[in-house]
């Protein structure tokens, strides 16, 4: 970019890069009185319940914009908050966005991010209410804090409600993720090496979409309501199955017992795995990044549960005084460890 | 730092770090149904409309940890938040605290931070309901976003309802924030110039206690709803006198009035500006980050603004076809322009 690009930038100032950036964000719901414009956005839930979370993505450390298209940045930057909210039993309506940029954005690299930012919102029915745009003195930054509503007699699900015997169910299919970055992070090695090298993702298009454009089960959340199960429990996977079984476990004062051959890995991700030379379960257990939902249910609710596609049953949590384990194929009972991504290292 | 600092940080991991830095912070309002600990926060406004804003504060862009100190960092990071919701007439009650650390950040220089977060939610009754923690290439950044409540009857206001004619008022003194940054930016140089400088603070305790910790006007936003004051238009002056009166102005399609020798200065901020050669009207027009409040009323509101103390009447909106002007001292009228803070330069 050239030293006029960024002009260009800081020309238009802090409001008027605001007013670019927002200006084809529609609202779509009644709770949002105001939106983007005043000191505060205005919103009214009636009387129901809402829920706020908030992640903070950092480039060179959440992600590497050699791979990472900034369309696909921003729609994942906003489809992982709606996946926390989806975990909380909500139906995911606001979100604010803030941003840092250094010097070397330009203006149509913002416009690229907030694309795919407006695409989430489409796609999901989310009014963007507010948000901060800075500087950063090195690299791009985005903060999202996404609202949603628990409707109706929904009732809030947290990770602390999990009792012996329940059944433990995931959404999709876990581990692609992980190993279309593997992938990714391959291809550009290679590319570095040769700047001639052409990659070839073709084989690896599911994992890949997979690790750059996750999307948050709502539906998944609205079958559960539709079929009236009784969630006890409830957790995205952001960082692998046995780091969020921990926090179920830990939040609820129990163990559990979960089968290698019960959990759902795609045959692409397995394809994936071998031609890295990599064990699939290791990229389910560890790889995180899949935002699909892991919960718990009674006995009970097993034929409800299985008139949802797309959703298996991995395993039952146990008393308080038993461990996590994991039975494998060739029933070995080995302890579950939680080796997710540490945000800290 | 040594490494081994670094290690506890990093060996504590994201949760436990969270757990560390929260755990000291107590729950004060019966909207706060879950804080920290699951997936989002949940809240419960029963019937109330609420409002939400967020910031997003960088280091070597808005602070300079090199006269900040961490504690009154935490501190202005969470008040400048809450003023921008008493500036929407509501009452602040959360905030969820995101923050990105590199590596020379102690769990020490995270104790200091978090103390005055804690600090600040103390003296304005305010719950921590969430945030995110991860590490920075560069550098510490901020993001909070606040939750404000409008309670019983109370509506917000906007900036878009002033009206011809009426009284432009603004809480507390202005530009004192502005000079003791400019005399903080001063003892650093000469410190850089030499390490056995001392600096000698002491007459400029004033000013620099206005830029190291503002504290929000919740308190006016109760006085004029005690007095039943009718508020047309509101901002917080968080980038200088003249660049909020632009957006009032602007949203509400008006001009405005309004006279030098009605804006409130303090004693000490024109001292200073006398010791650095400058115009202190300048630093109350141009200077920012004082946080007070910007509002519009009736003519008729005249004698119960005068019960409030602390307020200042400053000039008048005009119709939308006239100028934003002030009268100088000597009788001069010169248009307003805004100068303010860019930062996105």
């Amino acid at each position: 970019m050239t030293k006029s690009d960024y002009k260009q930038l800081s020309d238009l100032g802090e409001f008027g890069l605001i007013d670019h950036l927002t200006y084809s964000f529609q609202i779509k719901h009644s709770s949002t009185i105001k939106a983007v414009g005043d000191d505060a956005a205005v919103l009214d839930f009636k009387s129901k319940q809402i829920v706020v979370t908030t992640d903070l993505l950092v480039e060179g450390i959440h992600f590497n914009l050699s791979y990472v298209p900034l369309k696909h940045l921003g729609y994942k930057a906003v489809a992982v908050n709606l996946s926390d909210v989806c975990a909380m039993n909500a139906e995911p309506l606001q979100i604010t966005v803030s941003i840092a940029v250094s010097n070397r954005f330009t203006l149509e690299a913002l416009d690229d991010l907030y694309s795919g930012i407006h695409a989430a919102c489409e796609r999901y029915q989310i009014d963007l209410i507010g948000g901060d745009t800075t500087s950063s003195k090195q690299g791009l930054l985005i903060s999202i804090t996404a609202i949603g509503v628990l409707n109706d007699d929904t009732k809030p699900v947290y990770r602390s409600g999990a009792q012996e015997n329940d059944l433990i169910c995931v959404s999709g299919d876990l581990g692609a993720a992980y190993m279309g970055l593997q992938i990714l992070e391959r291809e550009r090695r290679l590319f570095e090496q040769d700047a001639s090298f052409k990659p070839s993702l073709d084989p690896y298009s599911y994992i890949i979409e997979r690790q750059l454009k996750p999307e948050p089960r709502a539906d998944i959340v609205s079958l559960l309501k539709h079929e009236k199960i009784n969630i006890t429990s409830m957790i995205d996977i952001s960082d692998g199955l046995s780091s969020e079984l921990m926090h179920i476990c830990k939040a609820s004062d129990k163990g559990c017992k979960i089968f290698e051959d019960k959990v759902p890995i795609a045959q692409e991700t397995k394809d994936a795995a071998k031609d890295l030379n990599m064990n699939p379960i290791i990229a389910a257990l560890n790889g995180g990044e899949d935002y699909e939902l892991l919960f718990t249910t009674p006995l009970s609710s097993f034929e409800g549960i299985n008139k949802i596609p797309g959703i298996s049953i991995i395993g039952h949590i146990s008393a308080s005084d038993k461990n996590l384990l994991m039975i494998t194929a060739n029933g070995e009972s080995i302890e579950l460890k939680a080796q997710g991504w540490n945000a800290l290292e």
